[in-house]
């Protein structure tokens, strides 16, 4: 495996590989990798036949109050996996090169980035769309694939990339989840043992949400209720927001006839954290 | 001369001529050619093995109150135009190709965009930001040559390749005037004839101060109240801004030791026209 820490030898690398008229598949990440990530590069893999990672812990889209200064890192381990995980090219870029003196360019995608994280994360998106257009002109991938349990984050990008006419396929990976059901984050490691046991309950209550759709509701509200009774009944969590949205626009629904996305995001102690599913469309009965 | 018109089948074309190992020359206009439009072309081939040329009037860099509906416009003379100057490609997207329902991503660059042409064109260059951005990701191409008259806009893409790390050489092409010194634009073509007389007087105020500058001026207030008097002296010319600024920044300057950039703005009837010229640096003497 290659490490590469600058854009300009990244794409010096890129035009080689796509000279030899070879694909390129993509997975950005901010390091501190779990099963998640490496569900994404199998992806990727699958789908190229060279295989890029980047790690960069991107201080555009943290903000002031948040927990860019503890986000947790373990760069050797992190490179092991990836070697296992025969990844071609590790892209590491410094934060002077992504962001030199004079840097003021922004990418931002307004609507979809308004609600659910936007709301609370005011910049964060722009700070992620910024990025990921950045690492996308570095590496010229033609597939990149990113994980679910963002899932506002990849409606972004998906905009983004639309609107952008930018020539990537953007592929959306499962969420991969512990044994317990909790979603697997980099941040999941600055839980504590009694917030770790906490934190399922982000999981509970999108299950209990899927059970009362599997028993017929088809109503937000109702639906919504189910899950904010699971999460609200832990002492230590506390909710951001738990809401059901259009899969592609992320606007609010009054029901789950077309493909809705049941979202939601809570602090457990100090870490803040993101599940969602993902809902087909039903059609109201009766 | 092929003619594309979605970025799909930019794409395309744009692998296959990079898979084959040439070098794609790319110079984005609003169509209504000029010698000066055919200059870029000219350094563009000289640049790359294949040119493409695009025509598109951003609706997103105009403001309400804007000339976009009188934009002027020639569709069969460009084409042959380009056709007779070897162009390959005309790249002509539909409006609703660039900007279909749903469309809501901005490339916004903050400080090079504020002053000069920015105060008074709110938004109008992160239209043009956005829309070179979305050419660039459909051209694909290795050089893009951008006219020196649009000097603020040319500074604007400069720094959103450097920022965005596109993998785009960006090359000015001098500004190219007509015979009495009126620099060449497509919105000349709206000028009646008393207003096309008193056009001549930006380029005239900026020979002023270039004497002024010869003679050994080096103040910034001297050598722009050199050029203001020649403007202010036309009845027909409202003046927008004449300002001395710093060549990348784009922020005023006391004196021109460094490279710097004398630029103004002018309503001449209904026509905005700019004009500029670039000062290389001059060490203050005594």
């Amino acid at each position: 495996m290659e490490t590469i820490e600058h854009p300009r030898l990244m794409h010096a690398w890129a035009d080689r590989v796509r000279a030899a008229g070879l694909r390129i598949g993509f997975v950005p990440t901010m390091g501190y990798l779990h099963d998640g990530h490496l569900s994404l590069v199998r992806e990727a893999r699958q789908r190229a036949d060279r295989c890029v990672v980047s790690i960069f812990v991107n201080p555009l889209q943290f903000g002031p109050s948040e927990d860019f200064d503890r986000y947790p890192c373990a760069p050797e381990r992190d490179a092991a996996l990836l070697r296992e995980a025969g990844v071609d090219v590790l892209y590491r870029p410094t934060a002077g090169a992504m962001y030199p003196e004079g840097f003021q360019t922004q990418v931002a995608v307004a609507e979809v980035t308004k609600g659910l994280c936007g709301r609370s994360r005011p910049g964060h998106f722009a700070g992620v769309t910024t990025v990921v257009a950045k690492l996308f002109n570095a590496v010229k991938p033609h597939v990149a694939v990113f994980g679910e349990k963002d899932y506002q984050q990849l409606a972004a990008i998906r905009r983004m990339v639309a609107d952008l006419d930018l020539d990537v396929a953007v592929v959306a990976g499962p969420t991969v989840r512990e044994a317990d059901g909790l979603a697997m984050s980099s941040r999941n490691a600055n839980l504590n043992a009694d917030e770790r046991e906490a934190a399922r309950c982000l999981s509970r209550g999108l299950r209990a949400a899927q059970q009362a759709i599997a028993g017929g509701e088809r109503r937000a509200a109702r639906i919504v209720e189910r899950a904010r009774e699971i999460v609200a009944a832990e002492s230590l969590a506390g909710i951001d927001y738990i809401e059901l949205v259009d899969a592609a626009t992320l606007r609010p629904v009054d029901d789950i006839r077309r493909p809705t996305v049941l979202a939601m995001a809570a602090r457990i102690g100090r870490t803040r954290l993101i599940d969602n599913v993902i809902l087909p469309g039903r059609e109201l009965e009766g």
